[in-house]
C-alpha cells in the first residue's frame, strides 16, 4: 500500500476488517516486520489520540518513530511555486517533503481544513504534495476532507457489535461551539456506504455535506424520524459545507443535543462519536456513560485501524 | 503496585532502597521485563528531570515510552461533570482518560497545583481521576501535594551517604521570587518520617506546612537553631499553605538563604536540593559547589527511583 | 571522540569521508553499538533537518533518543555565576549541564548565535560549558559559530559528486529577509580549505567572515567572477559580522540571487544549499530544481554524517 487516504485505498472491507481483528487478538505478532523501519509522523495540526494511538501501532510492530509538530517545534512551509519567499515562511515544502522522506520509510500526516478557501481545502493539497513528492508511504492522519484512520477504526468497532447484517446507521449533525472541519462526517459517510450499511445523515438545513460524500445515503432533515430503528447512531458537529456559507457555524441548537429520550426512538442503538467530544453540546452525560456508548471502543480501535495500514505499508516496502 | 502517588505506596522502605541500590549496579538487567510495553508520560506541567529521567529508566526496563504535553500539544481538558462544554475545553477527562488508557501500559502524570483552591489543590483530583478511570497503574511525576518520585531519590542519596543510623535532617525554607507549592517540602517530611529519621523543620512564621505531613517533626523558627548539628540540609522555598495566605508569597528573605556561615553550624551536614535552584536565594554558590553539595547526586538518583517504581509495576501486569 | 564542534574534530577528512560512505551502504550494520545507549538532544533553538537526521542516525546504531526543547517544554536556564536568581530564569546550567549528563550517554546541543553581544556569541559559551560539566560526549547540532554536521555532509556530497580531485567550490553570498547567523559559512569555509579544495568566497562589500574562517580562501567581491569555471556553488545568506555592524542586514539586492544565468557561467557547476532556502532570495525555483542541484542529497547525506560522529562517540565509550 502505498498510500491511505481513504476507503479505497484499503481494499476489500471485509479483508480488512478481518486482519484487524487478527492484530487485536495479537498486537506483537509481526515486530520483526518493523525492524529498522521509521515512521515520521507530522502535525500540521494538534492531536492526542491520533498521536497516541499511531505511535503505538508503529511501536507494536518495533518500528522507531520520530514525532514532528511543525507549527510548533519547527517551520512554516510555503506551498507555492514562483514566490519570493521574503515573509514568514521559512521554507518550501518541495524542499522540506523530500528531505522529511529522505529520513524515513513511511509518513503519516496531519494537516486540517483551514476554512479560507474551499476548493483549497477539498484539493487536499498538503496531503497530495507528500505523496507526490516524498518517494515514500503516506498516509493521513486526518486531512481537510477526511479522516480514515477515524472511519476503519468505526467500521471495525460497528462490526464487533453489530448483530444485523445490514444496520441502520445514523449520522447526526450536533451542536458546537466552534467551526469544525467536514472530515469526520465525510469519511464516515464514505466509509458505511462502502460497507454496505443503510446510512442516514440527518442536520438542520444548510448543513448539506459535499454530494460525492453522501452518495446514495439518505438524508433526513427530522432528526427523530432519522433515528426511529437506528442500530448505530454517530454524532458529529461539522461547520456549512455549502456556498456561500462554508467553514460558518449557522446553528448551535442544542434541541440537536443527541439525549437519552432521541435514543430512546432507536432500536436500542449504540452511541458513537470520534472523541473528542462537548459533553452536553453533542450528547449528555447520561447516553456517553451509558452501556450502549462506544466512544471508548472506537478510540482504542483506533490503534488497530492504525496498526493494520502501517502493516500494509512495511510490506510493501522492497 | 497499581499506584505510586505517596510513600505509602511503595511498602517498606528498607527493601525499596535495596532494591535501588541493585538496579544502580545493573541498570539493563530487566530489558525482558518492560518489552512491548509502553509507558505514557502526561506533562499538564513543565519538566526537565522527571521527564529525562523517567523516561531513561523506562528505555532501562526496555519499555517505550510516549510524552504527552497536555498543555502544549493537546487539549484543555474539562474535568466536571454536568458542564455544558461550549467554551474552551474541548475534551472532557472522563473520555481522555480512559483513551489514554488503552493505548498504554503503565501512565506517569505530572500537575501541579494551581493556588486558586487549596481544597481542590490538596484533593489531588487530576491524579485521582487517572487512577479511578485509566485502567492502567498510574504514578505520580509530581501532583499538586507530593513527589514521592523526588523523595525517593532523596531517601535512596541520604541512605547512600549517612554514616548514623538515625541522621539529624533539617528541612529548611529559603526565598524564591514566585510562589511555589508544598509537593516536595510535603513529601519530604512524610518520606523522612517513614525512614525513622530525625526530622527538623524550620521556617519563618506564617510557612507552616500542613499537619497531616508534618506529623511528629519537630518545627523550629529559628533557622540556626534548627541547624545545629544536621548531618543533612534540605533546602527549598514553598509558598504559604495556612489560610488565608494559601499560595502567597509571605517573605523573600534572604536571611534564610544557606551559606557557609550556616553549614557551618551543622555536623559537616551534606546540602540537598531537588532543583531546578535559584542561587543566591536559596543557597549560595559556595554550598552549592562544595564537595559537601548533593544536588547533583539526588538528581542522578531520580533515573533509579523511576526505574524501581515502573519495574514493580511492569511485575503486577500480568 | 569526546567533543565534535569543529572539523579539527573529526580527525582525517578521507578516513571520515570513507567511513561515511561505508556507513551509507549499511546502515544498520552496527544496531549493537548503541543498545542500553541513550542520545539526549537539546535544542535551544527550532530544528526540522537537524532533528529528523541525528535522531535517524541515533536509531540506526541501536540508541535510545531523547530530544528536550529547552525554550518550549522546560526552562530558561542562567548561565553566569555570582547572580541572584530572582528573575525569570529558574535554574542555572551548572546545574541542569550535569544533571542532563547524568540520564544519557552522549548529548547534542544545538545553540544559535544570539547576535547582541560578538564576543559572546564567537566564545561558544553554551556549548564549552555541556563539553566541560556534562561528562558525556558532545556533539555541535548547529552552534553560534559553526555547524560541522552540516559542513560534514557537505563534504562527502561533494566527494560523492566532483570529477577533479581538487574542484574549485563557491561560496557566494545571497540575500535574504532576515539577519542569519555564520555559523554556516564559517563552518563551510573551514572544511573547503580543509579537503584542500580550491575556495573562493564572494559576497557584497561589508559581508567579511571572520579571518580565522576565511584562511586561505580567495575573496572575490565580484559574484560573476568568482562563479567562473566553478564546479560547485555553494549559497548563503549570512548577516554582517564585522563591526560595528555585526548581526546586520546590510543589503537585500537580489541581484546576487543564484540564477540560470549565473549558472551558465560555471563549469556546469552543481548547486548546494544547507536548507531551509528562500527560493527567489537565495536562488530560482529553476536552478534548485535543475538536475545539477544537490540540495536533497546534502540533507540526505546529514543522517549518515550524524551517524558517523555516533559511531565514533559510540566506540569511545568503555
Amino acid at each position: 500500500m502505498h498510500k491511505f487516504t481513504c476507503v479505497h485505498d484499503i481494499g476489500d472491507l471485509r479483508e480488512a476488517v478481518a486482519e484487524a481483528r487478527e492484530l487485536k487478538r495479537d498486537r506483537f505478532r509481526h515486530t520483526a516486520l518493523g525492524r529498522n523501519r521509521t515512521l515520521l509522523m507530522l502535525f500540521f495540526n494538534a492531536s492526542l489520540r491520533t498521536r497516541l494511538s499511531t505511535q503505538k501501532a508503529a511501536m507494536n510492530l518495533g518500528m522507531n518513530t520520530m514525532v514532528l509538530d511543525v507549527n510548533q517545534g519547527a517551520w512554516k512551509l510555503e506551498t507555492e511555486r514562483g514566490v519570493v519567499m521574503d515573509g514568514d515562511r521559512a521554507e518550501h515544502l518541495l524542499e522540506a517533503i523530500p528531505v522529511m522522506g529522505s529520513y524515513c520509510d513511511v509518513i503519516g500526516v496531519r494537516s486540517f481544513a483551514r476554512f479560507e478557501d474551499k476548493q483549497e481545502d477539498y484539493s487536499e493539497r498538503i496531503l497530495e504534495q507528500f505523496i507526490r513528492y516524498s518517494g515514500r508511504p503516506v498516509f493521513s492522519m486526518e486531512a481537510a476532507t477526511r479522516h480514515p484512520l477515524q472511519s476503519f477504526a468505526d467500521l471495525v468497532t460497528i462490526e464487533e457489535h453489530k448483530t444485523k447484517e445490514r444496520p441502520k446507521v445514523v449520522l447526526t449533525w450536533a451542536p458546537h461551539p466552534n467551526a469544525l472541519p467536514q472530515a469526520v462526517p465525510n469519511s464516515f459517510a464514505e466509509w458505511m456506504i462502502a460497507a454496505g450499511y443503510d446510512l442516514v445523515i440527518t442536520h438542520p438545513a444548510g448543513y448539506e455535506l459535499a454530494p460525492e460524500f453522501v452518495g446514495p445515503a439518505k438524508v433526513e432533515y427530522d432528526q427523530r424520524k432519522a433515528l426511529a430503528g437506528a442500530d448505530f447512531v454517530y454524532a458529529k458537529n461539522w461547520a456549512a459545507w455549502a456556498d456561500p456559507n462554508y467553514g460558518k457555524v449557522l446553528s448551535r441548537d442544542r434541541s440537536w443535543t443527541v439525549d437519552a429520550e432521541k435514543m430512546a426512538l432507536t432500536d436500542d442503538a449504540f452511541f458513537m462519536h470520534c472523541l473528542p467530544v462537548r459533553r452536553n453540546m453533542i450528547v449528555t452525560d447520561e447516553v456517553i456513560e451509558s452501556p450502549r456508548s462506544l466512544v471508548i471502543a472506537e478510540a482504542a480501535n483506533r490503534e488497530i485501524a492504525a496498526q493494520v495500514v502501517l502493516k500494509r505499508m512495511l510490506e510493501g516496502l522492497s
